[in-house]
């Protein structure tokens, strides 16, 4: 038995060696076109803060010890172009330029996303770059090094665009980001995201809001981006962080259906529309477990969880991942900032008698010292009384504190039955009641 | 209508706030012995760390706000001495020495807890202390300033013994602690609370463990504590913290049945063997979600959600709680500790086959800085995979993490369910797998 993985990263590298410690018999090929395997890519940002240490230290496993003590037939250099699915086999050509095939008995498409970049001219100079791989991350981080960089400008504010911007503000580079929409983090109410804006300015991170770059143009030693209103913005250093996109065109080529967003469709065994063909990681969708639909939300944990059960299908066990509901969180200079389930949009495109509870309380005990404010805001179906969804900003206590209605979530919960829940309480971590269980309170009151 | 509640801390005073707040029609009295209200009593550690807090500071509202905002007719310094059923009557004395009585309609007894007081000789010296109330508050905060404490011995290692001597440590007293075990904390495996007395122990808070007091003496300005093994501690301060026991005997005399402790017995919807007597807060017992039987876990959200129950239960609504799954934390010098759910001996108690898994793992990403170490207990019934407690210790990352075990504990999850919940990820804040999805994947290995 050969189970043949295209790509080396989180999904690829759990379902390898998850698929040889529970099966070592059978044969486990890994075709990855790097020369990076098993890398944290969300610890970049972190990384080139520090310009002391050396992006290798992401590299969570290397690829001798897949190979040498795992017994992984890990290839490195080799890039498929093309799954034969009649004949079982992939094609490919290595980074020596030689070509290969090899016959599979199941495949695994872990060939994960990549950034999207801004279709404007001047997007290829040197100097307009994007993180994804940890070729990106040595590249950001050396061209900040050897340019001397002292400003930069980030196109786009997700996740990684405002990850960059406070590693940029640690190095003490000049920052400002520009967005296309006219706020900031729409998937919450705009008097939280508001929050995020006002910690960014304050921290003097220049936000351009409502602007479309036009082109990118050499100004000698630096790069003018110029915006559509007809003003421009002088900077070191460009990051393009509009989003990513999913690495599906090998299994579209091959027929294998794509769903949200052109990501791979996959069933709860994670099974592409080909049975023997296997995909997991950023390249794949997933059920949302409140709408029950599919979605692409190209998260970690994910790719991980979903390479291990890979493994699990294709040696013995039958493994159904029920999946996801969207939980995400991230650090930007002293917020925390996490969602989870839909936002308020989302609810009610899902069909969804959606009522949202906004509320401001206090992440500590009334006068214990250190207490700062927390930002929630709650969504439930006004009919059901489901709980639906949740987004979070504060200064402490958000990045945890989201987990628990993940598991609401992931359980079902009405509002009603959430409030029930006996949660932890100290002065030094809590008000009495939770500011989890006083939001879901006032939203109860919202329906009833 | 006549809703008369006898005690004006947190259930009490939440119930009184409620029901006035629902039906304004309702006269609602408050018979209250001392002259405070609701107060943070957990606070009270935090405040005697910093001589120059008030006490008062912890006063959540204000008697004249009770009774002038709010119109519920709050009498201080009314102890009630008997609960006269066949009448509907309470008869008490007032702190002037006045004899009252009162018909009510309904009936909440919400006479807290006080604590245990070790029956030996010296235990009613000035300078042996104990802490519950605000008053007891007080008493110790000006103990310790004006005698100017250098020395201290706590009697017992629970939670408040623990904020206690964090709270001493901080005032730069010389502390120790006395256990008539042989270890700390124990619902929690030996391995785990060795982290907590490492912790005590590094900061120079010196334990005596598997000892008995048996008397304490004056010996000039200081307090002789004389131990069973013949050794003896000389200090300036003793604070006896060797738990709490509920205030109910005078729903005893009133011959109202007692559950577990001997706290007062009530059903889901609050009430006692008297249908028109509700009991609420430390005095009453509450259903462990998990094991379905009568508990007695003193803590302060089930007293507030108990208190508001009892005031929807009396006045239109019909409102059950479910019940508690235990959830509790508490900080020590630089330690988060939690627990939910059972123990480990609870759970062999209760019937269930239980299997533990005791991890340590780390509390943020692969090489994040700021990483700490994280150890967890989880316990499962290895016949049905239900999840039934989960122990943790770390110097972060604990206090709300406990609540997302806490969420799945009420939906009755199995570890396998628990293992799919979508948590959040981030480098500064977690690993890709949370350390809770670690220990459930270990747990689950143990029953496979």
């Amino acid at each position: 038995m050969r189970f043949v993985i295209i790509g080396g990263d989180a999904a690829g590298m759990s379902a390898a060696s998850r698929c040889k410690r529970s099966n070592p018999a059978t044969e486990v090929v890994v075709l990855e076109k790097t020369s990076d395997v098993s890398y944290s890519a969300c610890g970049m940002p972190y990384n080139i803060a520090d310009l002391t240490r050396s992006m290798d230290e992401l590299i969570v496993r290397q690829a001798e010890v897949f190979i040498e003590k795992q017994g992984i037939d890990l290839r490195l250099g080799h890039e498929v172009t093309a799954i034969r699915r009649e004949s079982k086999m992939v094609a490919g050509v290595t980074a020596a330029q030689e070509n290969f095939e090899l016959n599979y008995d199941a495949l695994l498409i872990a060939t994960g996303a990549r950034p999207i970049i801004l279709d404007v001219p001047g997007a290829e100079l040197p100097g307009v770059l994007a993180l994804k791989s940890l070729a990106d991350g040595r590249k950001m981080k050396s061209y900040i090094a050897d340019n001397k960089v002292q400003s930069a400008l980030i196109v786009g504010t997700g996740y990684i665009g405002l990850e960059m911007a406070e590693a940029l503000h640690e190095l003490g580079i000049q920052t400002e980001m520009s967005e296309l929409l006219t706020r900031l983090l729409t998937w919450m109410p705009e008097a939280m995201a508001q929050v995020v804006t006002e910690e960014l300015e304050s921290k003097g991170v220049r936000l351009r809001l409502g602007v479309d770059i036009s082109k990118i143009e050499r100004h000698g030693e630096r790069l003018r981006v110029s915006f559509s209103a007809g003003d421009a913005a002088m900077v070191d250093l460009v990051i393009m962080s509009v989003g990513i996109k999913p690495n599906s065109e090998l299994a579209e080529a091959a027929g294998l259906e794509l769903g949200p967003s052109k990501a791979i469709a996959v069933d709860r065994r994670l099974r592409t529309t080909d049975s023997e063909i296997y995909a997991a990681g950023d390249c794949a969708d997933a059920f949302n477990v409140v709408t029950d639909e599919r979605v692409w939300v190209p998260l970690a944990l994910r790719a991980n969880r979903a390479g291990w059960a890979v493994a699990d299908n294709v040696t013995d066990k039958t493994v159904e991942l029920p999946g996801i509901v969207g939980t995400g969180v991230f650090k930007v200079l002293d917020l925390e900032v996490a969602r989870t389930g839909l936002s308020m949009q989302e609810a009610t495109n899902a069909g969804f008698n959606a009522v949202q509870s906004h509320i401001q309380t206090r992440s500590r005990a009334h006068g214990h010292p250190g207490n700062q404010t927390i930002y929630i805001n709650m969504i439930c179906d006004a009919k059901t009384c489901r709980l639906l969804g949740t987004q979070m900003v504060a200064r402490e206590g958000v990045a945890h504190r989201i987990n628990s209605v993940a598991v609401a979530l992931h359980a079902g919960m009405t509002v009603a039955e959430f409030i029930q829940c006996d949660m932890a309480y100290a002065p030094p971590f809590s008000p009495v009641w939770d500011p989890l269980l006083t939001a879901a309170t006032q939203l109860l009151k919202k329906i009833h």
